[in-house]
């Protein structure tokens, strides 16, 4: 990790979003492209939405999962099927990656009947897990001992915008493999980013996140706090709003139940982005700071209110249920 | 403090922004306003050009402040000039206050040539300062048993938004009395909003400046680790703002140097809003929320790392100065 | 507050565990000093040990409590009942008060039919509850234009040390005072230690119960991390217990059930001291700091933690229940 | 790590202070055992010192670092003086490692001429240094193929207690693992304690050195709050240590100037145990804490301050320095 900070060089980073892109495409000519199959490792919730956005826009795929249940039904809708992560390298030259954990990526590249046991060269893997940025790094290095080249690029954006292909994709990888990575990244997404070197895409994910975990927090005890002075919800989300402590969190996904509809606050705390889930990318997170030697004192707090959250039950809630487990429970 | 959250009705709150006021003055005629003098109390950074855009505005004032320095200023722009709280009261039937501190205030208000040694029946007290709420709301109760209407409505905006009459109001009184007071806070902002009763006001504000003084530190960590991870920092603030990281802190006072211009970053943390003053409001928030009983845990630790930064000299700075505080230094 | 901080002397303090007031009590002679009536309001669970402890030792009691029950059984132990807190002070020369908030003791002090309103010229005003020492100093005020004297004498120690005389006072007041006041403290505890000025008795109590709330937290997450790493929680105990992670919630108070017997963990945390009561103390600790501008990170946090533990129904458990709060619940 | 916890058994742990190996040794008579060469590697501030108690106990030495100066010191005091970790592995069968990070670990067991490359069927490796958990079971799963064996043996104590043979061991390891390691571990320490399963020591090691960080910074801020509500700090931490507050931090190693002889505190902090080496220890019981899905906010609140700390110039600092770094800056 500490190679990460020292050897990236930190200036020439840009947003490319597709502008570069589309020119490649246009030159090279789309039907050529979609000659060749795309492998599809993890076909979750949102792994499955994302192969069949790239089935849609006419790619030939060859799909893996541990489920018979989940590649059955990306049979149905045309792909087909390998018994293995080989079986995919050595089928596909343009794989995606969509797992839940670090673990899981260094299993599915690296085992025995993994990626890397078949991978041929000049192959491109796009991993879109959210995972820990030393790992990305250390798939990138044997990729590059084996001839094929390796992106990180996590998501932004839940199931809705997996299903909806308006997903925002942080990529890390040498100019010329994010170029290439476009091409499949724009089927599945509205904006791909380029972070930067290997590892970058995941730094730009989990910095995100830390921030909204800690705003949420900070919101939800705002909130309470204002109400339990006598202000009404509405109003003072409209007063945040207009003013210095507004964020993301007290605007577009506020988590007091009734001051905003469509959000989880106001369906129960269902739906949405799981506090679990928060805890997981938290503690990515925390081991970077720790690695990095940087202090986080706020986003190690919400970490560790995240992870007793989950332990009281709130880890298939919405995060933002952290307003709910700060509340004073109601007299009855 | 426990009756303020008992007592406020909290439903019918609303935000009338001038509205039904501007109404009100055209109705009743301007000019018969402007014969009686409005009394101001507290001179200082802020108070001072509060009061020069009353006597802008066409009103006689007459003034008070411990600084001889403050008050002959004042003098040279048209103010009479008072000899204490007590004679300010008796000369005016409007009277606002702006200090620094609740202790300050109750001061000025009871002290034995305080406000209410000689308040006139049927004055309006506007108390500007930020201060605690249970103290705007005792203020109150001896104000209406002197046959006299208080307000609190403190302000949000600094020096200059001070110096061009841009503040926003959070009020807190009666609907009557909020009415009343817009006429002159009008004249000294863009905004007024009625918060709901008394020392609503103060709570709208240090529930604002809690969620602001969280953000800032969590933008600050969130900052330096992406850096420590390799990102470069105009780009990472370019992914927050665009994702769910986004705030205030991060999209229009971002605290690492270089990212925008214009703000106390880019200024060395000269200006803006001074790390000591941000200790103070989340003091106040503490001392609210401990009473109220409702947990505060990322504000509660913003207020304790601001406060070790006021020890460690950044009580002068501007609070984004976070971003330093918590920043490795660089090796020489 | 502030004042407390600047206006004492700092260098004259000491120890005098009764040694002084020994020899002083057998100069005077026992039986002339028990002529007179000692007061005692506030007769709850701790309260009405002390006052029978009084009664034990050969004085004459009269009480008063707004509870009936309590002053009844009282009455039955000997003492005679009084009909308000005035008609204590204007019957006895000596007052205990012995009260659960700020709030009871400013009212059982200054209101109508306070102590205040009949207070006789040499009164001795001994208060024994935890509250915030500058309500305490705000009472030696009034006392002293009075002509009475006033000392805070928090305790240390639980119902049984209440019901056994064992109990350890923290006594603030001048030199004399302390010296007379040990004559009825004595009598219901084993320790009466002086320790400055007014106020000081609650600066004790506060500053040891901030270290004990922060010591049993951090025991709890230590053994519950020991124990998912794989160690026996007594030999976790163990090895705390000869190490340099010792402290008395390790070794007397241990958190996790089953390493120590008799204690509230190995009990369903029952007894001992109530989560909601050590809230209330770590309140005290916060609104003092923040008053002295002195930083107290784990104070602030430890606060913060047992307000949601009480919040999440843990406020009438044993505040060592915070190993059970942060533990991670069983797989079923 | 997760295997860890699941694959220990926790039941049978005990402590097992050298009686058993006392008599052990006894029968197989101690002029044999000491025929063979001890192998040692890392001679800083601790191993020279544990080194020379071993050529003190009459053991031939055999001894690498990476330090010339370091290997000629002890070649002076009798040792054999090796190339490389792989020479010093070919030439004992009984090996100890003392080295400062995990990575330092790593990189002296595995590397192309390190331990492993080398190591004899039968050979003893004993890692004394402290580092995290998963590591060890790494390295004791690679000892295993190669036929020899592995334990971790953290230390308690610190410089003088190496130089002096009283260092407390804390051991990971099968029973006869920990036996036969014992032989050794005895000679460079009084107390040699068996926790369990490989990874143990390493366990026991930082969940004790988690608590006393949270400790420390505990009675760091409790001594600076009590002073500035006017409490001598001696007395005040003499009613801690008669009270709950009690702890090895308060009690022994008091971080306010002025309380106890002969600690880091009373000599401006020097010596003792420095607040960068604490925050490596701190980052690893998060790390093990984030792995184990345990919430430990009082530790991870007392990381992210020791690590400000650093940042801050005290990482040379005793840790007790928390005092300072809290502490309100003097006037002038």
């Amino acid at each position: 990790m500490a190679a990460l900070g020292r050897n990236i060089k930190r200036s020439a980073f840009s947003m490319q979003i597709l502008l570069k892109y589309e020119g490649r495409r246009a030159l090279s000519g789309s039907s050529s492209l979609r000659s060749g199959k795309v492998g599809f490792i993890g076909l979750g919730n949102m792994g499955g939405h994302m192969a069949r956005n790239l089935i849609k826009k006419g790619y030939p795929l060859v799909v893996y999962d541990v489920s018979n249940d989940l590649t059955n039904s990306l049979k149905e809708s045309g792909a087909s099927v390998a018994g293995s992560p080989a079986e995919v390298a050595s089928e596909a030259k343009n794989v995606v990656t969509m797992l839940p954990e670090s673990s899981h990526v260094q299993q599915v590249y690296t085992a025995d009947n993994g990626i890397f046991s078949t991978v041929q060269n000049g192959t491109l893997l796009m991993d879109c897990s959210t995972i820990d940025p030393t790992v990305s790094q250390a798939m990138s290095k044997i990729a590059q001992d084996k001839g094929s080249a390796f992106v990180d690029a996590p998501v932004s954006g839940g199931v809705n915008a997996a299903r909806d292909a308006l997903l925002t994709f942080m990529v890390g990888g040498t100019e010329a493999n994010y170029n290439a990575a476009s091409e499949y990244l724009s089927c599945m997404g509205k904006n791909v980013v380029h972070c930067g070197d290997v590892g970058t895409g995941q730094a730009a994910k989990i910095c995100n996140n830390m921030l909204l975990g800690i705003s949420m927090i900070g919101t939800s005890e705002t909130m309470n706090l204002g109400m339990k002075l006598g202000l009404d919800p509405k109003m003072l989300a409209k007063i945040l709003n207009m003013s210095s402590g507004r964020c993301w969190s007290s605007e577009v996904y506020n988590p007091c139940p009734g001051v905003l509809e469509g959000v989880p606050s106001s369906n129960d705390y269902k739906g949405g982005f799981g506090t679990a889930l928060m805890t997981k990318d938290l503690g990515l997170a925390q081991n970077a700071a720790t690695a990095m030697k940087s202090p986080t004192p706020m986003g190690s707090l919400a970490h560790q209110i995240y992870r007793t959250m989950t332990n009281h039950g709130f880890g298939g809630k919405d995060f933002s249920s952290a307003f709910l487990f700060l509340q004073e429970p109601k007299k009855k």
